[in-house]
């Protein structure tokens, strides 16, 4: 008999707090997984008191989460070395910024049998280009990485209203247990195995749904909004065949691809805070600051790290909505002019 | 040199007279085109007046698309075959129930070098199977017939919203006449040459927004309507595959496709009848009769349509999400069934 597995969570904001209410469950509903679930929680004081020990009290994270009870085998802990030390599988939720820091931290204190699933979005930038998210979890702890993405507003999921993900997984028997760790009733889950694709299109959609947003501040209307969901589509797959060729085209049909973009453009943060960039002139930390009660927006930092890309190899040109989605977000470009990229956007040439 | 070519909207309602505005505008721009556009106006009286009478005097639709003036070389004609007579190019834009009989009307009286366009979203069905309404039009008056669908709610066209819109046509040259008489500077068109897919995207969309109306009428949120977006995008797909082979996955990445889906799943009439079918428990005609102003519903005939088909060729289960939505329109199923078909349909199996 094999042990179970244990499994720690790596992020406890608003879509790890979510995640972690669904894993809790499932790790008790099959053998293959131990019943405790640890969870790295960023320590910070909340009203006085620390945020783990309300988490391991309240089980709520009210400050990330509030109004959703955590299982009481989810357990915070306020370092990340000690939440991950004996875990088999550990789940990686936290903003794209931080992954970097958190796994030199983790260098060296992990099983080397562990593996991985990332449900970050973005990119990894440095002096060699673009990289993924789940390649830097691979390159710096030297451990399988699979990913998840999808339609799922954290606060949704966490009310338990119907939704689907996409897990991008090159193993099949990964793939199945990874499946058995996340779905439920309500949370539906498709595995594929182009992994690259699933997490290209969890990062491209936030810059598309920053684009949706200034439509909204302008004050267009759906048929406006679902023009520039379809351009944002239509780069997002032109992105993945010229820098990562390879990408299904089924793939985009998934809940990571044209339904995760279209709820995002919707509903996301993303969208609501450049709805408002538009409408109040703030900048978007000024905003982020506002509205978003201490969580990161993952579109504009997204939207420069391909600029920076797409400039180097002067390709702007043939990426215009992320290019000037990028250009608006650092004021170099008037949000008025976002409907001009649109009208003389090749697709239409 | 040729003479220029007249042009006759077959229809005038909402979306009819978005386009009459728009094409209306269009004629004057070229040499290729009369001046005069004629309108088959359906007579009816309006506060007292004929509704022709009102559009030729004031410009304006007023029952169909109240605040939008029509530009004063758009002429209704309350006789089809007196607006058609002339025409070189027919714009059919009516409800899909009507076509037979318009057709029947119009034959021997209009040209028999006349082309055709269609903007109509649905079937024919007769006892032979299901029909597409471009190749009612090409059989009944045996003429050529391109077709242009997209994500185009009417109000926010005639407003001028920006906009995109695909046009199916098999031939380069007409297809470049025709997007010449309908593209603007807001309404953005793309050519291609798929156009079977183009208009069962267009017919079968409106389904799909039906079943995006439960959910809403349901109560649940952003990351549900999603899903139904993506599992109707899906049976979309497997229905061009299953019974018009030859589809252009690029196809359903246009305007007419993915875009148009998105559009009418959040802003169109199909949504909000179903949205209050489940909220008021009130019959699909009572709510046509009292929240459309006597515009018909698209979706929930279609489901009808496709279902009898589905039904005959023994594959409801093939499709679920059509054959739950056609049994919710029929109170055959309850529409909270309706996220039981999500949980169990077949994608995630």
């Amino acid at each position: 008999m094999t042990e179970p597995l244990k499994v720690a969570i790596v992020g406890s904001g608003n879509w790890g707090s979510a995640i972690a209410k669904i894993v809790g469950h499932n790790v008790l509903k099959s053998d293959d997984f131990a019943t405790e679930v640890k969870m790295y929680v960023y320590e910070e004081m909340v009203d006085g008191r620390k945020l783990t020990e309300i988490i391991n009290t309240e089980h709520e994270n009210i400050k990330y989460l509030k109004g959703h009870k955590l299982p009481e085998n989810v357990v915070a802990v306020p370092d990340a070395r000690d939440a991950c030390r004996e875990a088999d599988i550990l789940i990686f939720v936290l903003p794209h910024q931080f992954v970097r820091r958190i796994c030199s931290n983790l260098q060296g204190h992990i099983k080397p049998t562990a593996v991985a699933i990332s449900l970050i979005k973005g990119f990894d930038v440095h002096d060699k280009g673009l990289e993924l998210i789940s390649n830097v979890v691979r390159t710096m702890l030297s451990i399988d990485c699979a990913v998840l993405m999808g339609a799922n507003i954290a606060s949704e999921v966490a009310g338990e209203n119907y939704c689907e993900a996409t897990i991008g997984c090159k193993k099949p028997d990964f793939g199945k247990l990874l499946k058995k760790l996340f779905q439920t009733d309500y949370f539906r889950i498709v595995v594929v195995e182009d992994e690259i694709t699933v997490e290209l299109c969890g990062a491209l959609k936030n810059v598309t749904a920053t684009g949706a947003g200034f439509v909204d501040g302008l004050g267009y209307g759906d048929n406006t909004k679902a023009a520039v969901i379809r351009l944002g589509l239509m780069e997002m797959v032109k992105f993945c065949e010229e820098f990562y060729p390879g990408s299904k085209m089924s793939t985009f049909l998934e809940s990571c691809g044209v339904a995760d973009l279209v709820t995002t453009c919707y509903g996301g943060r993303n969208r609501r805070v450049a709805e408002a960039f538009v409408k109040t002139g703030k900048s978007i930390p000024e905003l982020e600051k506002e509205m978003l009660n201490g969580q990161s927006l993952q579109g504009p930092p997204t939207a420069a790290e391909i600029n920076i890309m797409l400039k180097a190899k002067n390709m702007e040109d043939r990426f215009p909505l992320f290019t000037a989605i990028h250009r608006i977000c650092i004021r170099e470009l008037e949000p008025q002019k976002f409907i001009d990229c649109l009208k003389n956007h090749p697709e239409h040439m």
